[in-house]
């Protein structure tokens, strides 16, 4: 058992506080809020196993006694709490949960001896401030930013069916992959309203998507060789039923994370000479939408 | 007084019945089914101020009695009465109301000696078989594919500060600049289904539009001198509550007319060797809601 601190109790902070108690560890969330804190005081997170859940708000949060700090904030989150995150003792291994990788910028910044990336493939729906709903279940893969992955051992013993971790060497690649996944899939169905699955059956949808891809492969050569047009269809077709972190963040009148996808891929791209059209109107149409939608 | 047979009781087919009659033509209207007919024939057109009104079925029209032929039907029902079409007596003067420009190559197979194709910017919404709202006032503007001008004297006396008609002399300018509008406007307000004001309000929309904008100058470069971006902008702001004839037909589970609107301008950038991504990827977005919303 180890002292895992999460911060941010969104849909994928309260999923991990409770797969990763269900694994013996003790877990200790920090909320923004000390209202969140005592709701999750009170009840729990929903159905978890393990009675070792505790929340308090971050600005009360003393860190030296965790063994890992997961950082599990929305990418446009992150910056309002990086001064919190430079006070935690350098030895105190740190994984970042977010999607995008805008986030990379900051962790330079970062003392830290151990930093990790992850990408989350999980499905996971917050239904209120202590209860998560596990949508679909699919990989946790983590990388070193910097440090040593021994680090990372008791968390990976938690690798189940229900809960797959994978521990991968390249984290540009890994990071990058999850990217080109993101941007196939997000914006399409959030713009479009429709669930994973339409992508892949629709048949023009499916054309769409083929151009968006041809875009892609031109802004990411190398990692597109790990993630085939026929993966992104599979992955479609394995989650048809799942809307998209990007759709959910719609419907809820909630900001996206289209700049931390799109922005990066953006200024790849312009720094190989490639004009990404597509991806530029996929942007400025969440962007568009958000404002309409007063999400802004 | 001439008498004007309309081939079409649409929106426009309605309004330029309406209108037409108030200046004192004769009008027949010439539907595709007998109810539809008799229902007109019951009612006339709503809000008529003549009774000059009659309809018919086109299986069962004359058309030796017209002075002119009004061709009021969709883009895509062109196809199925061509055949009608071509019956009629060639010494008569057709006039075709389509938008896009793929009806161009049916003209030139037909023998009649007066031909005009047009351009309408009312706004104008059918309410039932024998009813239309006129919402927006706009330019009718005319101009000969074949034939001589004076054909149309009497329909262009019609003019009126709420039915203003007028002449051009180049037809391929006058169809193209319509169809950068149509371009410009139609597929992004059905895409986000947002009246026309928003797509000049909303930063973002604004900021796609320039790039559709720049997308459509490579492929019309002479014509986008007659439609400059400010034209645009004004005409979204001028009919800001308006909603574009192929929004209305996404939210009526209707076909919309967007091949003939995307598929010209697709293959004038094909034969100037333009990657129009964006008129693509508006193209299938555009199918592939009609294929959600089963209007296929």
């Amino acid at each position: 058992m180890i002292n895992i601190h999460i911060i941010g109790a969104g849909s994928i902070g309260l999923l991990f506080a409770h797969r990763l108690s269900k694994c013996g560890h003790s877990i200790q969330i920090i909320t923004r809020s000390e209202k969140q804190s005592e709701e999750l005081n009170r009840h729990g997170v929903v159905n978890q196993s393990a009675q070792k859940i505790t929340a308090g708000p971050l600005e009360h949060t003393q860190f030296h006694q965790a063994d890992a700090v997961l950082i599990a904030v929305k990418q446009y989150h992150l910056e309002a709490i990086m001064p919190a995150i430079s006070d935690i003792p350098a030895s105190i291994p740190l994984i970042f949960l977010q999607n995008g990788m805008s986030h990379l910028e900051h962790l330079s910044s970062l003392t830290h001896e151990h930093i990790f990336v992850s990408t989350v493939e999980h499905g996971a729906k917050k239904l209120n401030a202590y209860s998560v709903q596990h949508n679909g279940v699919g990989w946790w893969r983590l990388a070193a930013y910097r440090g040593e992955d021994e680090k990372l051992q008791s968390i990976l013993a938690c690798h189940h069916k229900d809960f797959p971790i994978e521990y991968e060497s390249d984290y540009l690649k890994l990071l990058r992959v999850k990217l080109i996944k993101n941007l196939m899939i997000n914006p399409l169905t959030a713009i479009f309203q429709v669930k994973n699955g339409v992508l892949a059956d629709n048949p023009y949808f499916n054309k769409m998507m083929i151009s968006l891809y041809e875009e892609l492969s031109a802004v990411f050569p190398e990692e597109i060789g790990y993630c085939s047009f026929q993966d992104i269809l599979d992955l479609c077709r394995r989650t048809a039923e799942n809307e998209s972190s990007m759709l959910s963040d719609i419907k809820a009148g909630r900001k996206t994370e289209v700049e931390s996808l799109t922005g990066y891929a953006i200024k790849i791209a312009e720094e190989k000479n490639v004009m990404p059209v597509l991806l530029i109107f996929l942007e400025k149409s969440i962007l568009a939408i958000q404002i309409e939608r007063g999400s802004d």
